[in-house]
C-alpha cells in the first residue's frame, strides 16, 4: 500500500471514482504514481521526488514542460474568445493556424480538418478517404487496409485498422479491415535508423491483400511511417516508397498516421519528409499543442478536398465534425507551439541529438534480456526476452524501477520504449540509458 | 463576397486552407461568419457588430462566455502541470474532479472514464458495454441499438448507433446496429415539455428488435434522453421508464447520452435524474467544462466497474485510453466550471427561467410556415415546413438571418434550436422570440 506522502491528499473515494485509461487501476490504486508538477525535462511527484521525462509526457510535450508562451497564448485566448461554434461559423485563428500547417506538410497536402485527438484524426481520415471515393463515383471502393502492430487510436475505426491485438480482441466485431504483416524482421535486429532487409519484399504483400479483395473494393491503407505505440518498429528501406508505388498504382489512398511522428521527431516536421514518400492524407495530434491542450489535424490533398467541393453549394460537403474543431484556445496553443519549434530550431536540435542518442541506446545492446534496440531520431526502442508465461512483465518491472529511480520511461509488451523531449540534454541521454544499464543489470 | 471588414485580415488562402466541420465551406468561404470575441452572452463579429449567443456556442457554453475564474484555473494549471502522462500514472486532479462528477451523477454511476469528447464518449461507452458482457462470459451479447434521429458524435461507433442519415450515408459499412424509431409523433405536435401520447408504445418497440436479434445478443440500448442534435425531439412520458424496464427484463444495458442534456440543461444535473430513470451508463462532454476545454467524460455504474476488475492485478482491465484521458488543464476547467455551476446556482435557475422560455416560444406557434415547436428546461426546436425541393434552405435563411439582426442560433434540417447559456435573462428571451417573429413574418 501507498504510504500517505504519495497521495498527494487523496482520499479512497477519490482514487476509486476515476477509471483510468490503459491502466492497471487496482494495482494503481494501491501504490499511486502521481505527478503534481512538470517544468522543462521534469516532472515533480507527489511525494517530492524529480523525475526525467524521458517520454515527453506521452509522445506530445516535445518541448518539455511549463512553457509559458503557450500558457500566456492559452490565457490570452481564454479571456477573448473562450470558444468559438465550429460548424458553419468561424474564428481568424483557425484559419491561420490551418495555413500555417498547411506550409509545414509534404506536397499538396494543404487542406486541414481539425479535431481533438489522435484517435479522432484517424476516424476522420478514414471516413475521408472513403467518402471520396464515394464523391468521385466509386462508392464500392469502401475497404480499408491497416498493418499489425499498428496503432491508429481507440475509437472504432482506430481499432478496426490498428493492429494491436490486445486493444482489439474484448471489443467484438467492428469495420472489416484486411491487415499488411508488421515489418518487424528478425535479420533486422538491432538496425540503427533504417533496417536494410526486406523493404520491398514487405510491402508487396499488399498485393495479397489486393488478389484477395480487388483494389477496385480498397479505399485507402493507413499506416504509421514508423509504428510508435508497438515499439518503434521502423520500416525497412524501400518499404514506404514501394508501398506508395502500388497504392498509387491500384487507386488506393495512402494514409500515414503520424500522431508520432509528425511534429519534429524524426528530424523532420514529418516522417512524410524525412522518408520522402507522399501519403494522401496524414493524421497529426500530440506535438501539435505540446499536448498542453487536446488537439488532433487531419492533413488532406487539394484533390481530395476538392473532389468534395461539388453538388449543392450550402450543404456541407462532408457531414463531419466534432463541436471543439479548431477549438480557439486549441488553436492559439499550436500557434504557440509552432513558434517555438521555429525560433528554437527544435526539428534541427533533434536531427543533431539523433546520433547521441542512438549511441547511447545501442550501448545497451549486450545487457541481459535484451533482444533487439531500435531507433530513429529521438525515438528508441530496447526490447526485452519475455520471461516465460510473464509477457510483458519483464519491460514493466524495469520501466517501474526506472520511475522509482527517477525517470518516466514507458513498456509496451516487453519493449521499453524512449521519446525525450527535443530540448533533452546529452547528460540526460547519458543518464538514462545508465539507469537502464544498472537496472537491466539488476532484473531477473 | 466578403467585404474585407468581415474577413478579420484573413488572406485568401487562410481562407482555403481550413477544411470546415459541418460547414458549406464554399458558401461560407465567399461570405464569413467570424467571431473574434465573446463576453458574457455575447459576441462579437470581425466586422464589429455584437451577437447575442442564443446557442452556447454549440450546446456547451452553459455560463457564457469570458468567466474569469475558467481563465484563472487553466493558466495555474498550465503553469504548475501542463500535462501529465494518461497511461498508469496519474495527477490528483483528476480524482477529485472524478469523485465529485461521480457525487453529482444519479444512482451508482461511481465510476468516471474521462475523454476529449462527446464522439469520444460514445465510442468509449460502446465499448465498456460490449467488453462488459465478455467479462461476465456473456461474449455472444455484442449487438447494440440505437435510434433514428439519434446523435451521438461522428466517429465510427457513433455514427453506427445514431440515426441521422446525412452523417451515415456516405461513410459506407460500420458497426451493424439495430434502430429504434424517434419520437417525433405528430399526435405530439406543439406539446410543452414532454409529449402526452405514445412513450409506452414507442418504448415497446424494442421487442421488435429483442424478437428480430434475441436479448441474449444485445449488448446495449444508447439513446439520447432527449435528441439534442436533430432538433430537441423530446420523450413522451413513460417512454424513458418503459426503456428502462424492457433492458432490466432482458439483460440489456441503457446507455444515456447525456452530451447535451447534462450539467444543467434540464433544470437537475442530469436529464436521468430530471425524467427519474436510471441508465447503467452516461456519456457526458460540451458543459462539463463550459466548452472552454475539449473534454468528455463517460459514467459507468459500481457494478460495471467491479466486473473489469477481474483476471491478472497489473495488466488494464480494459485496454482502452486516449492520450488525453483526464488532461489536468481540462480537469482544471471542469472543477472550475463546476463551482460556477454550484456557486451561481444555475441548474435551478435554469427551472426558474424554463416556463418564461417555454411561452416566449411558443407564442410563435402560429407564425407563417411554423409546425412544430418543441421545448425542455433551456433547448427549444421551431420546425418550419420545408419548401419544397429545398428541405433544410428555409431554417438556414431564418439562422443566417437571425445572425445579421444579432442573434446566433442553429438550423438541423428544417428546425431552428435555440439553446442559451443559463445566465439569459428575461429580456433577451424576448429578443429571440421578437427576432424570430420578426424574420418567419417575413421569409418566404
Amino acid at each position: 500500500m501507498a504510504d500517505l506522502d504519495s497521495l498527494a491528499g487523496l482520499s479512497p473515494a477519490e482514487l476509486e471514482a476515476h477509471w483510468m485509461p490503459f491502466t492497471g487501476n487496482r494495482h494503481f490504486k494501491s501504490d499511486p504514481r502521481l505527478f503534481v508538477a512538470a517544468e522543462g525535462m521534469h516532472y515533480t511527484t507527489a511525494d517530492g521526488r524529480s523525475v526525467l521525462d524521458a517520454f515527453s509526457g506521452l509522445w506530445c510535450s516535445n518541448l518539455g514542460h511549463g512553457r509559458k508562451e503557450i500558457a500566456d497564448a492559452v490565457a490570452s485566448q481564454l479571456t477573448g474568445l473562450d470558444y468559438s461554434p465550429a460548424f458553419q461559423f468561424g474564428h481568424p485563428t483557425a484559419f491561420k493556424l490551418a495555413k500555417r500547417l498547411a506550409d509545414m506538410a509534404p506536397g499538396d497536402l494543404n487542406r486541414v480538418f481539425f479535431c481533438n485527438s489522435g484517435s479522432e484524426a484517424a476516424d476522420t481520415a478514414l471516413k475521408i478517404a472513403r467518402a471520396y471515393w464515394r464523391a468521385k463515383g466509386r462508392p464500392e471502393k469502401i475497404r480499408l487496409v491497416g498493418r499489425a502492430q499498428g496503432y491508429h487510436g481507440v475509437n472504432f475505426g482506430g481499432i478496426s485498422v490498428g493492429g494491436m491485438v490486445g486493444n482489439r480482441k474484448t471489443f467484438g466485431p467492428a469495420l472489416d479491415v484486411d491487415h499488411l504483416p508488421h515489418t518487424l524482421l528478425p535479420e533486422n535486429a538491432f538496425s540503427r535508423g533504417l533496417p536494410e532487409h526486406g523493404g520491398e519484399a514487405m510491402a508487396n504483400r499488399l498485393l495479397d491483400i489486393i488478389n484477395l479483395q480487388g483494389a477496385e473494393n480498397i479505399a485507402a491503407v493507413m499506416i504509421e511511417p514508423f509504428a510508435g505505440s508497438a515499439g518503434v518498429i521502423l520500416p525497412p528501406k524501400g518499404y514506404l516508397k514501394k508501398l506508395r508505388e502500388l497504392c498509387t498504382a491500384h487507386d488506393i489512398l495512402l494514409i500515414f498516421d503520424e500522431v508520432i511522428t509528425g511534429f519534429g521527431r524524426t528530424g523532420s516536421a514529418f516522417a512524410a519528409q524525412e522518408f520522402d514518400v507522399q501519403p494522401d492524407i496524414i493524421t497529426t495530434a500530440k506535438g501539435i499543442t505540446n499536448g498542453a491542450i487536446p488537439m488532433g489535424a487531419v492533413f488532406a490533398s487539394d484533390t481530395i478536398y476538392e473532389t468534395f467541393m461539388q453538388g449543392p453549394e450550402h450543404i456541407p460537403e462532408l457531414a463531419h465534425g466534432y463541436t471543439y474543431s479548431a477549438h480557439p484556445v486549441a488553436c492559439a496553443a499550436a500557434m504557440a507551439t509552432l513558434d517555438i519549434y521555429q525560433d528554437e530550431k527544435l526539428f534541427n536540435r533533434v536531427r543533431e541529438m539523433a546520433p547521441y542518442f542512438e549511441e547511447a541506446l545501442h550501448s545497451l545492446g549486450s545487457e541481459s534480456h535484451v533482444v533487439d534496440i531500435r531507433n530513429y531520431g529521438l525515438a528508441g526502442a530496447i526490447q526485452l526476452e519475455s520471461r516465460p508465461g510473464e509477457p510483458g512483465k519483464r519491460a514493466m518491472e524495469v520501466v517501474l524501477e526506472a520511475y522509482r529511480r527517477g525517470i518516466l520511461l514507458r513498456w509496451t509488451g516487453d519493449t521499453i520504449a524512449v521519446a525525450p523531449p527535443f530540448i533533452i540534454e546529452r547528460n540526460q541521454v547519458t543518464q538514462i540509458a545508465e539507469t537502464l544499464r544498472d537496472i537491466l543489470q539488476e532484473v531477473q
